[in-house]
């Protein structure tokens, strides 16, 4: 945080527009079947290509060598906010990378955490009453299939009632889910209800200091409603184990530090929502690349800083589809042309980290990007890929510093001392 | 400081000698006049570009992406004491990086931060008096023209009087200023007299032990000579907020924490004292490059460590002069020649940070960097650039570890753990 504060007293404002565009898991691998190419060099983007040969290209690591970011922590490192730095509880991460929200036995969409929101990360488990003691027999329920850990969230979110308390269940990979209470007066400083060991009891969760009471009370009852929920389940689940329990972080936001206008182009929700949480104004409801686009031009007067996140280079590599991943950079290439012609004082083009088509998942890869602004230090990478980024005038850095790097280039960043 | 405590347990004395030498905001950017390129591609030197040849290139930086060091943090990061570690007092940093210093309404030169000095950093502001409460209208004065706040600080170095205080004004841009309150018994812990906000009460400084009561009392009577001086001065500054007061840091110097004899050739009095702060005895007068070359030769049997300081490379950027930052470059290259040749066991050719004269400021790119030593990986740079520097061997590495490589590579670090 120490280093946040520095920057927010060097911060200066002015009109100079700024472009994050975000390819969502932007990075690949060689396929053998492609000639040893990477999806990156492969796909034929003349847009990309000029806007590289003008760029300063290098990779960004969100959390260093052979950490994979999820979405959730990906974007804070590339909005300035590792989590290494801010201490975000893991419920809170979980629940901004989570997809798929139920509330009341429905699928909700747009979910946004809201300040006084208390989350959690958790278990489904499995316990037996031994005198009345429960004691914990298996702490991830034998690993529940991912679609039976989405069924009894549903049930769960159904079912689960508290007084004065709305509940929100994510159900994630497995036994993992996350969980969101609603209600006023829910304030962190909470113990786990997670004993970290098989053939221990159950710990209660207990306040630890006297303004969380409320919220203890609403956890122990959602523990004891889930339990009631998963009896005649059908599921190994008998019981959940609840950690990292706090509310939404109170980030100071990219307004506050830079006094930038911040507005966020995304479709996808979860993008929308993480860029709500560091200030962005999210914009419009697009649901295509051809309708962020309109949205970003219907908006570019009113902001300085802008984010637009393309979801589907993650998507299809997810599917282990090479080929898919080339096509989506070839369709929105013609769009990035557009958008880039706007008119920036500093475009940077980059992910929230890799997803190789071969992997058909995130990876801990450094991250393909490219920065142009007038006194950039331009190489000669003739297209954005992972190798000629590699050996960029950009060099490898922290995610963390893109948002002052760019606040610099467009003089938003005063001098540090004298 | 963990780190330097691990530091000064590994060092080892030998006779060993290095030269540290800093080409003042060294590196640049293309011109377009140019044929694309920079002041150190342009520059025709010889005894430079030999010297690259043999060396590992890299590039160093002081404080991370976008952060644009001033004089004072970069050359602290350059001796291994960047400020993010050290917390060194915003007031300490203003003053050591401030080219102007008044005192009893004189300009005075060569001023070096003594123990026991407490130095702030201050705004000039505007208040109001609202019935005996002191509200800041304007925490910035309305910003003032530099100018006006170098008369303002000259004014008030003439009329503020503390009893057995000496009072020090170092005017920066703006609305900026640093003071310096010399005196028997000053001691740090005290608050700020800034509120942070416009239209809130002015605050006293108060000590926060009892040890610093008198430098609250001296602070206090300041603040009230500041706004008594800036009456009738024709400003709309009526006084004075102070922030980050502190004692100069009791950083464990170079010869401390290695047993080197330290020398320092510089002709500017705010290097001479950076110097001065972290250990270094500052030789000599000299006032050219030739006269440094005859300093550094004089005493090249008396240290194991120098550091060779040319300022011209950064005063003739900030005035956009490409030309003659080219100019510099070769004026110096025969006297780094003759500088060469006295034999040594280590050199590194630096800066403190850039300065490129197509910005005529400082900037946040990466520090171009040579390091030579018996036992470096050469690679094969034809020349210090900032381009083949983005691809050295050295690669990219954070300032404060230049010290420790110069350790180690003559043999005076040893081996950490068995």
């Amino acid at each position: 945080m120490k280093r946040l504060e520095v920057l927010r007293e060097l911060a200066h404002q002015n009109n100079k527009k700024i472009l994050i565009w975000v390819f969502d898991g932007i990075g690949g691998l060689p396929h053998p079947d492609k000639g040893g190419k990477t999806e990156l060099e492969v796909a034929q983007t003349p847009h990309l290509d000029a806007f590289a040969q003008r760029a300063s290209t290098g990779r960004t690591m969100a959390y260093g060598p052979g950490i994979t970011p999820g979405s959730g922590p990906g974007h804070l490192a590339l909005f300035g906010y590792p989590n290494d730095q801010l201490q975000i509880g893991r419920g809170v991460l979980e629940v901004l990378g989570s997809e798929v929200c139920f509330h009341r036995g429905q699928r909700v969409e747009g979910f946004a955490l809201q300040p006084g929101d208390l989350a959690a990360r958790g278990n489904y488990a499995t316990h037996e009453d031994r005198d009345g003691v429960h004691v914990i027999t298996n702490r991830r329920a034998h690993k529940p299939k991912t679609e039976e850990t989405e069924r009894l969230s549903l049930r769960l979110s159904e079912q689960i009632q508290i007084d004065g308390v709305e509940v929100f269940i994510f159900p994630g990979m497995e036994h993992r889910f996350g969980v969101v209470l609603r209600g006023a007066g829910l304030q962190e400083g909470l113990t786990e209800t997670d004993p970290q060991v098989e053939g221990a009891p159950e710990p209660a969760c207990e306040a630890t200091r006297p303004e969380a009471a409320a919220a203890a009370a609403a956890v122990n009852a959602f523990v004891a409603g889930a339990k009631a929920a998963l009896q005649g389940a059908g599921s190994r689940a008998t019981t959940v184990l609840l950690r990292g329990i706090a509310e939404r972080p109170a980030i100071p936001t990219l307004p506050e530090l830079y006094g930038v206008r911040a507005g966020a182009v995304a479709a996808y929700p979860m993008y929308r929502g993480i860029a709500n949480l560091v200030g962005f104004d999210v914009l419009g409801a697009p649901k295509t690349h051809r309708e962020e686009l309109e949205t970003l031009k219907a908006h570019y007067n009113d902001y300085d800083l802008f984010y637009f996140h393309i979801k589907e280079t993650d998507s299809v590599a997810h599917l282990g589809d090479f080929d898919g991943k080339v096509g989506v950079f070839e369709a929105v290439d013609p769009i990035f042309g557009e958008a880039l012609a706007l008119g920036w004082d500093a475009v940077v083009v980059t992910g929230d980290h890799c997803t190789p088509s071969v992997l058909m998942e995130h990876s801990w890869h450094p991250i393909p990007t490219a920065i142009w602004y007038p006194a950039c230090l331009a190489d000669d990478s003739p297209k954005l890929t992972e190798r000629h980024c590699a050996r960029g005038t950009l060099g490898d850095i922290e995610a963390r510093h893109m948002i002052p790097l760019l606040m610099a280039a467009t003089g938003k960043l005063l001098k540090y001392g004298a």
